[in-house]
């Protein structure tokens, strides 16, 4: 505890936060940078806390407070309680921690009869000093006399209605004074005394009422709610400080500045201004403000003072500042700054402008940006005055925004797609057999499925906007409509996604594209200079490596082979493979698909050459690949009917959800044919209630299936390294890579790595060359984590499955748990993040540790990577820097967001998460 | 090295069986207890590894040899390669682990044409010196020589061909004399030498033969099999012992004995003999043996010999043994001697018997006998000698045999129970709605499901007979038929299964009951004084939980309140409880089942006092209470039928599986009634679409729910809590135990306590009284493992739940796993067990020793266990007590098996798993 209570501005410590609050110490430094702040004191959030205890002022208190108001009065010239020209102060309360609202302030202290006289006479403007007057009755009445406001609004209210009166601001300067006399009365009835008219009695009450209100109801629930503890901020410091006003004539002025444009980084003032206002005159908006530049002929004199404070605040702060200012009698006074706020074209411009000025260091520009914001810079965004109200909201599924007609199946969306039409994909949920209408789609909107469903994480994979689990909106596939209430939005009908906000309107809505800036450029290659961990992305298609590597990435970290599955041309092969009876016949079905994975690796390796490429071997269980049952039997019983009513006529595709599977043209098909698609739908009926499972996630697959069906996982292997082969022969320098799925033993690596030894040897004979590629492994069952050791001995590499891990650690399957109880979890506090969202360090992290110790104890240059989605996410890629991983992967628009995260991993190392 | 290459059987190690082979160690051991074995010596494995390496045997060997038959020869007064009374012996392989049939073996060496007429004289029986001389040729031909066997089975066929001879035995002396020539002709043909008449030659060739066998082929693919690595077994031994005869005569025998009854454990000697017979005579059972008590009458002096073998090898091994003998000319011989295998109740008897003669101390009364055995003591077993062919075979899911009419739903078993039939509940697969049947049959068979299905864990927590996953049963509940190819077993028709085997039979077969002997229980008392564990029950029901004391379970580890809410009084309550959609609605449903859950609670109380009883809140997933969809719309459809022919007939209550839920009686249904269960079959569809879950095993379940839905916490918690107080009111000593299952996080554990504390404060108003009981978690998701410390700063006791711990570390779903690849993944060794039924130690176990020791951290005092299924597994208790917990929990059948292994446990502490 200091002796000492109070600290003027010329001297408080303008770090210390704890002692003088936030806004007591940001009036110190201003002050002691040069600034011209109005002149005041502190008083300590200890002396708050001293009275909170004693019930009593400090001894010797109220005489530092004396000695404090002597000081301003030299500096102001100006007499606290004075006759002419009073000093009147503000008192307001200021935490470590800004708590806006929850605490008393009050302002024009120091006015009484005398001293009103002096206010009178001093602005010659009686209008102005009963208003200020009066409020200052109801102000402190209120906050150091506990008088209820309804007791003044009463007297208020009245006045005006007598008078006719609507608007406060017509009150006249008489019926001010009629009010603030009758406010008077009011604080003599309720308080049984006369308002205090000695100025020193009203600060002794002021500072009390400041200190009790750090105890008020409202406060303290505040802190409970933001878990603001006393190691925070304990008690409140007060702030007293000369009154300045910017509405004494047209030699005064009030205004907002921000030190650079936030909108676009320029370096120029920005902000606006009104002469002879208040503050709340410009948030009441009754004149409007002028922009800050007007002020340059208007004030010549006030702008270069406003030009000097931007200097100064920039020169100090190193950051864009967002301040207040009052000018009183052509004095420019700054009230309040603190950090500008911008959008993330802004925040890099100025980052890279600053540097350049030599204003801030690479680091600091570097951290002054937070990584998420990076995201939006990457997808078009909707116009901001559209004033579109919109029809309906889904989840925010996939940034960005898009236009286009309405389609309700993939095959249509290609269709249309290729008579140049834009398209929004609307379905229930999406399955892996949609994945050519995404390409074809501008954006993708469903009624079902979360943040993590299907359909978001393909469209974030691709960049492409989407809003999922819109479940207002009915869609009728078989009629091919939206139903949103009344309104029925028909196939055709433009609708606008806004993958960003997750809103969606019907019709067209312009938007602004993104842009990949050369200031953007600079920025990421400062920050991978910085980063020590790779970023590589997830991707699939040749398309999106190209856009993964204008991102920046340095290699593909997952590439699904499965969705190379899906393409029309593709699907059925797969599903002959799928419907195999025997080892034979799925031979001869892989035969087929053998060329054509062959042909995708190589274009794969090829874009991203000379960077790595990990091919994980087919995961998802095989079901996937075929529709529902409840799918097949609408089909079924559609074709049925066609069968007798079959002649030559023209068949309605729509019926068809997926119609590239059936035999074509419609219009011609004969009663064979149809019985021809009949038997085939029963063979996969059949199949569909052979593989199912009660729990998919935890089915027959990843590995599983490479160890039931070898043939499978042999014909991808051989598909690897022939296209591996192959570029070597054309000599493209690549890095192809071998990754298994779902392991939870040494012996499921062990029995892949004799497949992949067995075809390395027999495609170097038949290409006469040495392959070189790397083989490991998906950590993405806690059993993998446990056994890492094991799985080091056969992987030269690791890397982290966090999806599905998270699903594993917290035994909550993500479709379910992010529809049905994750909300709730949230909502009540019982998590504090979607663990699908935020990688969750203290559980789960603990298993990826022990992975990395046991891993790397076993192989010491063991690579390890992650490529969940977590990968995109800044507080884990911290997580994953401190753990020592090798490597993040995440999906191309999360690139640039997880190159600068990279870079701030490293340089805040040793800082706490 | 050793220098020594020979041990006679006087002074070998009888415990080196490295040095010396198992069955070269057996018999020296068997020589210095002073058993009358035929002499003989061991050549040591290290000689046979030096002849592998050098090729040729080390010098110095052949010298040892011969003054090894030198000393023979003095001890049996016979002469190898001798005129009369010849010295015969066989030359056997030996390594330190038994390889049965996979190494060399000759009998009969020494044998020549001089030896031969020795043989003869001795024994006047040419027959049986020709026989075992042209035996001789055949073995060394083929072993030593190399020669294939046909060769010398033409010669051998011709001449029984010319002859007209069937069976070898009708083969006379001269007939085998002409055999034997010819079959020494065979190897002078085949090896252009004589056959070497110098036994020291065919002594030589014989020990290199049996050396070499170590490299064969098949010994090294069998080794190979079973994992025999070098360090296991390297090399064989050679043993050279003399050869007896059991067929010289008629003071000759062969013979098999047991030291005591294997069937009874009766302390009486047990086997069998032949007067005048080789051991194969007793294989190849021309003639029927006697048994060893005719031995008394006929035999006298040499029954006076096999006691006292007996009472020798009892007081030597301290164990049941397992021997067989010759008799030649009157003296018995003990050729080999092992641990006699017996059923579970002779184990338990001669425990028991064994520690009363001070043969034995009680660790090792306990430690012979396998824990896993005593289950098959608890329950009835098929007769041995029923001879039926089983009519199909599913899985053993739970053990014991039944017999009973088949009966195709849960309801009308039930129904057929009440008027004493026995009952097999025949389904597809079982839900918890099926409860009810269960308790009403004697056996249970399912079609679907593996042996961790819904079936299998709740007959084996019943202790009911259950075959499970018969898939070649097709079983129609709508026509109510089981068929397995042409046959139709109807409703009615009697069936038999017998879940140690998991086969089914057509109609009736006598079962044995179950004993639970005076010996059990006194061994079972043994146990629990040595134990450090305690052993609590998997029980819901009074009837079981007095089934537990009865097998001696120390309380209830895990209670499921589920189980409670299936009986048909209750389950419409709580699906109207499921229905509701408003918590008020909830809580009127609630309040309904909130006396009878109560009610349930003070009976089980009771039953266990003064035992702790820990009760499980709600854990599976609401719709697992509902029909599934198919059901409801197939019913649907049918009450929709009969709406339209509704006359006041009779409806076909047969066409619901679940009869109960439909209003009765069905021979008055009027059109109102059916339209009734019309809007709430609907209902329930509505709410079972709702409800469905892409993962249920991951899905809303657990204090999920009860997060959700605080209202059934609260009303599960307030039934615990009133039916303790109620028991208190009656001084009934009880210690109930609230338990949360599928905890991610102590803010859910935090949050269920809160729940705890308000009620418990009412209930203590209420009643007038002070509640005294635990709170504590369940350890079923990893999450709760990573964060135990967290946990425990809440809880009192942990519970491991390893089946769900299990699904999450190894991602299976344990219903798909075990039908889809867990079965491949066992036979090609990926994994050596299934981790359901034996607990990944080195998996999961990291995970469960992570937990006690963060929870210990917290809470030194925390009380730790387990209530997995593992909780029954012996080498899963000894992996639990090794870890420190206090208790494990198990099905009532499994007690004993716990509680004799839990003994194991720390008996065998500090020795490896």
């Amino acid at each position: 505890m200091n002796s000492r209570h109070t600290y003027s501005f010329n001297t408080g410590d303008g770090k210390n936060k704890a002692l003088l609050g936030g806004k007591g110490a940001n009036l110190c430094e201003m002050t002691q940078m040069g600034l011209n702040v109005p002149p005041g004191f502190v008083i300590s959030t200890e002396t708050c806390l001293s009275y909170l205890q004693q019930n009593s002022l400090p001894a010797g208190l109220m005489d530092e407070v004396r000695r404090q108001i002597a000081g301003i009065e030299e500096l102001t010239g100006r007499q606290f309680g004075g006759n002419s020209d009073p000093l009147l102060v503000s008192v307001r309360s200021g935490a470590a921690i800004s708590m806006p609202g929850m605490m008393a302030t009050i302002l024009n202290l120091g006015l009484n009869k005398q001293t009103l006289a002096g206010l009178i006479e001093m602005t010659d403007d009686p209008r102005f000093a009963y208003d200020a007057y009066r409020r200052f009755i109801q102000m402190f009445g209120k906050v150091a006399l506990g008088i209820d406001d309804e007791k003044f609004d009463v007297h208020f209210n009245t006045v005006k209605r007598n008078a006719g009166i609507k608007a406060d601001v017509a009150l006249s300067s008489d019926q001010l004074q009629e009010i603030s006399e009758l406010f008077l009365k009011v604080v003599h009835e309720e308080t049984a005394r006369p308002f205090p008219e000695d100025v020193y009695d009203q600060l002794e009450l002021a500072i009390k009422a400041v200190f009790l209100s750090w105890q008020s109801h409202k406060a303290v629930a505040y802190r409970r709610a933001f878990n603001i503890t006393p190691k925070i901020a304990n008690g409140t410091a007060v702030n007293i400080v000369t009154m300045v006003f910017g509405n004494m004539g047209d030699d005064c002025a009030t205004g907002v500045g921000f030190t650079r444009n936030p909108g676009t980084g320029e370096n120029e003032i920005y902000g606006e201004y009104l002469v002879n206002a208040q503050g709340e005159d410009v948030v009441a908006g009754i004149r409007t403000p002028k922009p800050v530049q007007e002020m340059r002929s208007e004030m010549p004199e006030q702008y270069r003072q406003l030009q000097n404070l931007r200097h100064k605040l920039e020169a100090y702060y190193r950051e864009i500042q967002d301040f207040e200012f009052t000018i009183e009698r052509g004095v420019l006074y700054c009230l309040q700054t603190r950090n500008g706020k911008m959008n993330a074209a802004a925040m890099v411009k100025t980052s890279i402008d600053m540097v350049a000025e030599e204003l801030i260091d690479k680091p600091r520009a570097l951290l002054r940006i937070n990584p998420e914001s990076l995201e939006q810079l990457l997808h078009p965004q909707l116009g901001l005055h559209h004033n579109r109200q919109p029809l309906a909201q889904g989840l925010p599924a996939s940034p960005g925004a898009a236009s286009g007609k309405c389609v309700f199946d993939a095959d249509t969306a290609v269709r249309l797609a290729k008579t140049g039409a834009d398209i929004i994909l609307l379905r229930e949920e999406t399955k892996p057999e949609d994945i050519h209408g995404f390409f074809a789609a501008q954006g993708i909107l469903t009624s079902r499925g979360g943040k993590t469903s299907h359909a978001a994480v393909v469209a974030r994979g691709m960049g492409k906007a989407c809003v999922a689990g819109a479940e207002d909106i009915h869609i009728d596939v078989r009629s091919r409509l939206a139903i949103v209430g009344d309104i029925h939005i028909k196939e055709g009908d433009p609708i606008t996604i806004d993958g960003s906000s997750g809103n969606i309107y019907l019709g067209r809505i312009p938007t602004i594209p993104s842009s990949f800036s050369e200031e953007l450029k600079t920025l990421l290659a400062w920050a991978d200079s910085v980063a020590r961990l790779r970023i590589y992305a997830n991707v699939d298609t040749p398309e999106t490596a190209r856009l993964a590597i204008g991102y920046g990435a340095k290699g593909i970290g997952l590439c699904r082979t499965e969705r190379m599955f899906n393409a029309c041309d593709r699907l059925p092969l797969v599903i002959d493979m799928i419907l195999a009876n025997s080892t034979d016949e799925r031979e001869t079905a892989l035969a087929k698909l053998f060329p054509i994975q062959r042909d995708d690796f190589q274009t794969l390796f090829e874009a991203m050459a000379p960077h790595p490429v990990t091919v994980r071997l087919l995961d998802p269980p095989m079901h996937e690949f075929l529709p529902s049952e409840h799918q097949l039997l609408e089909e079924l019983e559609a074709l049925r009917h066609y069968l007798t009513i079959v002649k030559g006529r023209r068949i309605a595709m729509e019926t068809f959800n997926r119609p590239c599977e059936l035999p074509a043209p419609f219009n011609q098909l004969g009663k064979e044919v149809i019985m021809e698609a009949i038997a085939k739908k029963e063979l996969m009926l059949a199949k569909v209630l052979e593989l199912y499972e009660v729990n998919p996630m935890l089915g027959h697959r990843g590995v599983r299936l490479g160890m039931s069906y070898p043939e499978i996982y042999k014909m991808q292997i051989r598909s690897i390294l022939e296209a591996a082969a192959r570029c070597l022969k054309q000599r493209i320098q690549i890095e192809p890579e071998i990754m298994v799925p779902q392991v939870i033993t040494a012996q499921e690596l062990k029995k892949v790595k004799e497949m992949v030894e067995q075809i390395r040897a027999e495609v170097e004979d038949q290409y006469r060359l040495k392959l070189d590629f790397k083989f490991g492994t998906m950590i993405e069952t806690v059993r993998a984590c446990t056994r890492a050791d094991r799985l080091a001995e056969i992987a030269h590499f690791f890397s982290f499955g966090t999806n599905d891990l998270t699903q594993a650690v917290f035994s909550f399957s993500r479709e379910d748990a992010e529809n049905k109880f994750l909300p709730l979890y949230k909502e009540s506090g019982i998590l504090e993040d979607n663990p699908f969202e935020n990688l969750d360090i203290r559980g789960l992290g603990k298993l990826m540790k022990m992975a990395v110790d046991l891993g790397r104890e076993q192989r010491p240059d063991l690579r390890i990577g992650i490529c969940g989605e977590h990968g995109g996410h800044p507080r884990s890629i911290r997580f994953c820097h401190n753990l020592g991983l090798d490597y993040v992967s995440c999906s191309a628009p999360r690139i640039p967001v997880a190159r600068l995260a990279a870079a701030h991993a490293k340089l805040l190392e040793g800082q706490s998460l």
